[in-house]
């Protein structure tokens, strides 16, 4: 959308009433002006009355002319920024987001309710998500896509199997070795990244047990204790717990068909000073999105003048289905801004817990610390096999079978979905292994889940990618390990499922205006 | 020694002058009095005016005849107790120590110091260790002593490769697993932990990246944030940084022949209410002495009394050459206090990355979560080979043989050290990899570590296993990856290196009386 040049809108404080914008202030309310500011402005673009694009007076003007303090409206703008609602730009003024009107609602806590409470441990919603995680278990024939696995019959169990056997033949990959990890691997991985369109050398690589230690490991070595950490938002499970176990602060930032709204980025950064950005910028967990390439020079920009550390999550990276994947952030980070962290574990197979990290030498001991401290080192054994296994060059041809496979596999859930779940809206993922569903509204989501289970296909439910609740219920579908038959059939039970639940629904609400009770 | 009834001893507090034990204090010092007290009654512990067993006077008797407060002579005594310098007994009194006299010099900060001032992160040690361990992978033919190594030649590589194949029929060994652990090897754990006199099932068990990993989950799950965590010292470094990395403030406490000095234990916890005990109480890394049978009893019930935690880190358990070795505090845990933390890094093959915690059905989830949060889970492939490997009863055989190798080995070093370093103090280990040494006094611990490398041998820098710098010299030589001949011959270098320092010391101290000018 192009910006209007301005929006014609006067707002006066008299006694307390803002007329023409029909906002009002009330210096007796409980709540601060700096909110009520903010809650009226954040209504009238929501209703459309302030549309995107559309240019805000700057903060000195509407201080001034209306007898507020600077910093009342600045807080105000701040929080709406946040909020990724309005956008600022140097030299140019402040906007309505091009895609405020779309954006999920604000998950992101206010500054002053952050100050006043920091938010519990991410236990409160891991209760239910454990218990269904628990339930799937038990349930030994349940056609599960809550898991974003990859398939197991593409595990490369003949070739590992004589890697492994070549790298027993030197007894001492039983034994210790160097914590940085061993330099064959770290070579291997080199080429492997180069592949990506990272040039990374052998020196900068770090090897892990999978991205969740890597993440962990940039985590205890480079974030501030207490501090923030800002993600996009629905993320990775993973990352929440872990922040909570770290004493971070999450703050989620809303995405849109671009990845995440760098304004949500640069508000944050303004209002909460954070260190770090948890980032899956390319083919993103849950939702598949991937940062746009023009908006990825302008988040390094950001991160250089925040001062804001980016630790950049590329685990799926190198499925890409559509079109090739963006380059990795980490690949145009001149300024030292990034922390590049991948795995083998969805490209390959989980069970070899082998990631690795690639930062700089100023980076890299405090990461080598952290991984000294957590576990000294990976297994030399394994290591030692995976960078044979990668030396034989089987790699390449692994990697072209399961795009393959997985590119099947996900047209194979469109359609489904397109079939059997009209009533939702979805995400197309150009890659990565994870599809974001939205229920139609009202929908219970952990009611659809639990029934879900119970008739036989485990999905991840929405709550699970999200630091506080959300009115609406979503679904993420990881569509890897099955062929496209179970996925047709999968999706048709969730149909029948979904159909149930809004004929239940009806029921309710038909009965309830011919037997109910007032509630009084 | 048995206790005197009672030492005649009196102070009295005219002006500031104790009089009849020549004690002074001066309300006019900047010393606090309680600090000159202690300081005071410690230089008549050290000099034999007070010999260990003799009874102090009562907190009140002391306080009320001299008009102190109670709180002022209590103060001295916890510093006195924390030292280990003296004991205090309920209904019966507080006494001199019996090990007072030989204790090292105390290396515990005092009470005050420590609220005044956090101590540094252990990096101030670090610095020299860590470029002595570079210095020694730089040169590739070292006989290196320094590091805790099993003998590479025993590790199972043959009957664990067979194991691996087999394991890696079931594709789903390259897959995730469960966070806890595959159950085929926590059954095997279970029956190995039986062997050592801890029955443990297997739901208590959680398996690890080895013991690093298990003191990691400790502190993560279970250690209080900024909280205090007491340990023998000297103890294993691993633990230093680690809890400098957590946050936490590492008291260490010192040992007798029968290991920790359990007044020292009690007094801390009066002192610094420490949530955490880390211990090795069986063949204990550096110095190899095991906690008495008699004490443990002794500590577990302390460990009731002041709601402390102990984790129990037994990696060497198995490793005994004398006699059985005492049974793990684990096995008499009636009360909950301890987490058992084990690996297969020393009694088989470092290599694996494998280990296990034993913890309670309360104390587990929060394990497990700790877990999931550093790196979700363990090799399931290694996991089931090891597993296979251990229910096919290779094991016991192998312990057997690891046993008769070392107990060969560490005779060769004591017989080696009686011969080339007579000058040097150490103490006879029962078990395990470690053997300590005292350097003779005044002898410069890192001088003499740096020149052992430039002549071809590795020595650990007794440093290393201090939170607070020594005035005294140690080295910590380990015999496990040596033949009797190696050790005998890096022996005879230590020995002629010895000699040559002492040679240069004579030779500084003769010219000095000769030609050396006045330091004016």
């Amino acid at each position: 959308m192009v910006r209007s040049p301005y929006c014609l809108w006067t707002i006066t404080i008299g006694m307390g009433i803002v007329e023409g914008m029909k906002l009002t202030l009330d210096r007796q309310r409980d709540m601060q002006l700096y909110r009520q500011i903010a809650e009226q402005i954040r209504e009238l673009i929501r209703s459309g009355a302030l549309p995107a694009g559309c240019r805000l007076p700057t903060v000195r003007q509407l201080a001034g002319d209306h007898g507020l303090t600077r910093l009342t409206v600045q807080s105000a703008y701040t929080e709406l920024q946040t909020q990724g609602l309005i956008e600022s730009f140097v030299g140019r003024g402040t906007f309505v987001a091009e895609h405020a009107q779309t954006l999920p609602a604000p998950a992101i806590p206010t500054l002053a309710a952050l100050r006043q409470s920091p938010v519990e441990p991410a236990a409160w919603h891991s209760q239910g998500v454990l218990a269904e995680l628990v339930r799937m278990t038990e349930q030994p024939d349940l056609l599960s896509f809550a898991q974003a696995i990859p398939a197991p019959e593409t595990y490369p169990t003949r070739e590992f199997g004589r890697a492994l056997r070549t790298a027993l033949e030197q007894p001492d990959a039983l034994s210790y070795g160097p914590i940085q990890g061993e330099v064959e691997l770290r070579e291997q991985v080199s080429r492997v990244l180069l592949e990506r369109g990272l040039a990374a050398s052998p020196e900068s690589v770090l090897i892990t047990s999978g991205a969740q230690q890597g993440i962990d490991l940039v985590l205890r070595a480079l974030a501030v204790p207490g501090g923030v950490i800002l993600t996009e938002e629905p993320v990775y499970p993973g990352i929440l717990e872990l922040a909570s176990a770290h004493g971070q602060q999450v703050i989620g930032l809303p995405m849109d068909d671009g990845g995440l709204a760098l304004a949500a980025v640069e508000a944050a950064c303004i209002a909460y000073r954070p260190r770090l950005l948890y980032s899956v910028p390319t083919f993103q967990n849950p939702t598949g999105l991937s940062l746009a390439p023009e908006r990825r020079a302008a988040l390094l920009a950001l991160a250089r003048t925040y001062g804001l550390l980016i630790a950049e999550d590329d685990v799926y990276g190198l499925l890409a289905y559509d079109e090739a994947a963006p380059l990795p952030l980490k690949a145009q980070d001149a300024a030292d801004r990034v922390v590049y962290i991948t795995s083998f574990s969805k490209v390959l197979a989980p069970g070899l817990r082998l990631g690795a990290l690639v930062a700089s030498p100023e980076r890299l001991p405090a990461l080598a610390a952290a991984k000294q401290s957590s576990d000294l080192i990976c297994s030399p054994l394994l290591q030692r096999a995976l960078a044979l296994y990668l030396r034989r060059g089987h790699f390449a041809a692994h990697l072209q079978q399961v795009r393959a496979l997985y590119r099947e596999r996900r047209d194979a859930l469109l359609a489904a979905l397109d079939r059997y779940l009209p009533e939702c809206a979805y995400i197309h993922p150009a890659g990565g292994l994870c599809l974001w569903v939205t229920l139609p509204e009202g929908l219970d989501e952990s009611d659809f889940c639990r029934e879900a289970i119970e008739r036989g296909v485990g999905v991840a439910r929405g709550q699970a990618f999200f630091s506080q609740p959300q009115r609406r219920g979503y679904l993420r579908l990881s569509f890897g390990a099955h062929t496209p038959s179970q996925i047709e059939h999968g999706a048709r039970l969730l149909g029948d499922l979904l159909r149930d639940h809004q004929r239940r629904q009806t029921l309710v609400r038909a009965r309830a205006g011919l037997t109910a009770r007032p509630l009084v």
